[in-house]
């Protein structure tokens, strides 16, 4: 019953057994393989479109590295409060932005609420020297809170940024969660909508470390390059990470694994929807399911063996939590398994 | 017969085995993990002292680190001028110092020369509000040039920059071959001899993404933990890496796999000696070694296979070059084997 | 009738006759001068503390600096959501920090609530990789919104911030005005309230180009001077800035050209209360007057020369504002005349 | 007999004037107004073509800015090693430039050799993701070393410099001396050689504190205002510093006063030449005179009243320094007076 982060999953066995068979041999460094050329024509395949693929080790950097690509002297980026960029990066992206400023956007469920979006997109409108130019959309998709934007969300959010030709980057961290939850292309979610380049996350779903920064913009690859190695983030035997997307990538694998995610926090959603002792904070759609329960209830639960975190409740959040209640995030995987999830909700009751 | 880069070679057998058996079940993420914890005692142990163990990405992400750990503002960081740290990192030192410097330093076959060092440290005794301060002395074991520097001259080049309050780094990508090359510990080759941090490469000896900053001063994890995740380096599913090093330090493993290409790069070097197509450009010592050969003889073995580059001839090189002749870099590694180098010394005649 | 802002205005007499009487002669360079001294001991003797005084040629630049000083890797300043750090510096204060991070409060008449702070602190409570760490409180004195804290507002506010090891600095472009209006002595209002560092600003209140960051401790000087150096602002003949603070301490003149300023601000403040054709869109207390006027007013005011600028209504205001309606900027300096007042309240009507 | 810098003069009598006469009245801040035109306009005239004009407060801010608008991720500028940018400027032009290196050039006389400018740009022809890009090519007219570069010897380096891309920056701190030395125009000796902009400097030859990026595409004015604001250099009441400039520049003041201070220092070179005591450390040709002078002899001079500084013996000088010899640098101004140079001469004997 660990609900702790799909972070804590291990590697998904094909993939494991892909880098296990291929291990040797010799094979051109810093990304410049067959290997890793190939895995580039095969995200263009699944975006429908001539695309560049740059691997980086983390997805804070694939974050950092878009809304640094998209950086200008004065720059900001826009973000939802609750972004991985601006909760939890550390300032990476300000750091690679070369001192960039993210704004923070409100919206409930952690989508950007576009009449917010709207109301600073105007303070930058036009831009000005003494207090800066608006230059970068950032959107998460799957969100923090488990959410997911419809694809016409994202088109007016990406269409209101684009008016004032701000970049529209999509932290997909989780953007495999997303995509089998609204049960469309990705082009449709990306590209079509207005995003010009996306997070694209697999250690999350079942790699080891395979992240890397896709721009549906190939023009923009040597700067991206440059802005990559400076960072560190160029990574020698890239290869590796290359035959992970691949297996990743191959017979959709990757969309099997998020729709099993997504099937175990649905089965979890319904068995919190039924019990007496615990209610959903939100309704999620991905693989996170966030739950109110009392601290009481939660001690048992991770008495039994269950882990999960407590989180501080959003601004957002509709309706009252008691004084001895908490938010509890509890995240699926492509490792969970249905007898986890039954015997969770056994034991909530 | 691949000699084009270490970078080259995949993975040694034991390490892809220990990933493939571990790939499954729950482990915290972010290096919280008891196996991260294992790595840090072994490293401690083979150091002979309590270290901090931070793994990141690449080589250049754990140089960048280092260096900006060292960093004040104003601050300059001295490395020789062929260090990787100059030559092949994109600025990405200076970005991660928040803009520091590197001066770069002299000395025949890529190692420092103390009165090259002495020099520059006079420029910054005492530093000053114009000209800047001296706050870090870089190092590479085994150097680019594939020389290695002995316990004696680390410790006059450790001990000049001491003594002016600089801290000493030294870039370990190839340690190991620097190690086994000494035959002394690696205590010894370190802190011993005035070292205080060291770029703990494992990616060019057998590893597929295994490097790490090892701390002698473990005081300084924390301010090193927040540099290293504001450059996206902080690894969520860091298990991965330190089941790597596990394996790679486990058995002596990583000394069997360094002493092999040192004697394949030994086998080499007694090849380019015996004939009369080729010369050693400078003698060295690691598992890199020149030869200077004409462009005729280097395209005969290019076209019967063979894998190596051309190079710059150094400033300090001893002795004319023809002008048909080129440095070229051979590099052998854990998966270089006798009967290559044979075929490679036969086909050279 | 010139409301437009107090960088408008010339310089003050005397200001201006040191400026030329002191013109010639040879003196040492880079604020290493007797006269350099004499103000860092005026500075000294009027905060009743030793201070560390940094000339620098703009508030942007005190601000920045004094971000700086207090920041580290993954550090955050908090500052209220107008304050001249967030909306008027084009992101030099994060570019000076290292790409560090200001997080933006909340509070009415552009002074932070408590309670604002109080959240935000808890963010970082303790402080973590993920999130970051809290490093630094600024405040602004007087307010962008020509409203002045309280010494037991600052005292309260510095309070909860050192609690937890922020350092407190005061943007004091308008330190003086505020002063003035409080009645209290330089001491209580800053170190005596938990203030540590200060931006002294002269420029707005009579000089040409004279501001400085104030430092309460002063064995910070060294860094600060480091960092100050850094971004170009060690002026070379920085006589020219001390002759300038001279002159502007001396005699309680800054303190007079201060109460000229409020003064009028305070008859501009009557004659508006009293008008049906305006009103006060909030009280103020400072050189900055904001009046609520119908665009047809403002443009007869205009027409008749009277220069002021408008602005956006803040998120705290209180009461509607009519649709026809903007709020309005007037700003008095040293260089107001009672007269001007007059004809605008009496244009006004 | 004040010999020690050109920063320790004051202010010229015709600036200090203009500045006392103009102390008052309201003019629009931050440079937009009609005097800040002016000056452009002047400049534009004297220039012979449009030019967009920054003020900043430092040649340091200057030179920095110049770099920064050059750069680009990996981006690397080209200095002589002894250039203010390298020795003077504590790493400012690299913060400014967002973590950009200068690399550092050798040449005889302070003036770079056109051979080692041709070996630095071979590295970077073609540029590349591990060593990076060069952009920019810094030269310093006149050099720290009172040296000056001939209209032909500019033209040669920015053509190689050009051919590559680079832009070609002119840190002018003293372009004034060089100027009238060559007796050539401003456009001969910039935008007709290959320049692209100059730090115009002010300062040092009779201004307060007047210094200038000047661009001669005024395209770039807007990036160039973004990154100036960036490190708190836009100066409020900037009309002042358009008034240093308005005299500065009227009725051919810039020349005059530098065309006295070149008089003075070829009056002190004569009294070196002929003297038993002393000898020209090199043939310098603008307004700072290095000396070869015995300890014993410097310290009578000393002590007779004479102020001036002593520096390292440069790598490329000509000819040996006895053991109790040392280089020193003897600055002149607009300041210095006959009679200061002919008591020094005599001293000297």
């Amino acid at each position: 019953m660990n609900f702790a982060s799909d972070n804590w999953a291990g590697a998904a066995g094909p993939i494991a057994k892909a880098l296990a068979e291929q291990a040797g041999g010799f094979v051109p460094a810093y990304g410049t393989s067959d290997l890793d050329k190939k895995v580039e024509e095969k995200l263009s395949a699944i975006f429908e479109r001539d695309v560049a693929y740059l691997p980086v080790a983390t997805g804070t950097a694939a974050n950092a590295l878009a809304l640094a690509l998209a950086m200008k002297p004065g720059g900001i980026a826009l973000a939802h409060e609750e972004a991985h960029v601006v909760q939890d990066e550390c300032g990476a992206p300000e750091l690679m932005m070369g001192a960039g400023r993210i704004e923070t956007l409100e919206g409930a469920c952690a989508k950007i609420d576009p009449s917010s979006l709207e109301k600073h997109l105007k303070r930058y409108d036009p831009p000005g020297l003494h207090h800066g130019r608006a230059v970068a959309l950032s959107l998460t998709q799957a969100t923090e809170a488990g959410t997911v934007y419809s694809t016409d969300e994202i088109a007016e959010l990406a269409g209101q940024a684009g008016r004032l030709g701000l970049k529209v980057h999509l932290d997909g961290a989780r953007f495999a969660n997303a995509l089998v939850h609204l049960k469309c292309t990705p082009a449709e979610i990306t590209w079509k909508a207005g995003v010009d380049m996306v997070s694209f996350g697999g250690t999350k779903n079942g790699c080891w470390c395979a992240e890397a920064l896709v721009l549906f913009d190939p023009a923009q690859r040597q700067e991206a390059e440059y802005l990559r190695k400076r960072t560190g983030q160029l990574i020698s035997k890239q290869r590796f990470v290359s035959l992970q997307f691949q297996a990743y990538l191959d017979n959709d694998l990757w969309l099997d694994l998020a729709n099993h995610a997504n099937t175990m926090a649905d089965r979890l959603r319904s068995g919190i929807l039924a019990s007496k002792n615990a209610r959903l904070a939100w309704p999620s759609q991905a693989n996170a399911v966030f739950a109110i329960l009392s601290r009481h209830i939660a001690e048992k639960l991770q008495h039994e063996g269950a882990r999960f975190h407590g989180r501080t409740a959003p601004s957002w959040l509709d309706g009252p939590i008691g004084e001895d209640e908490t938010v509890f995030r509890l995240v699926t995987s492509f490792a969970s398994k249905t007898q986890e999830i039954d015997r969770f909700v056994e034991l909530l009751g």
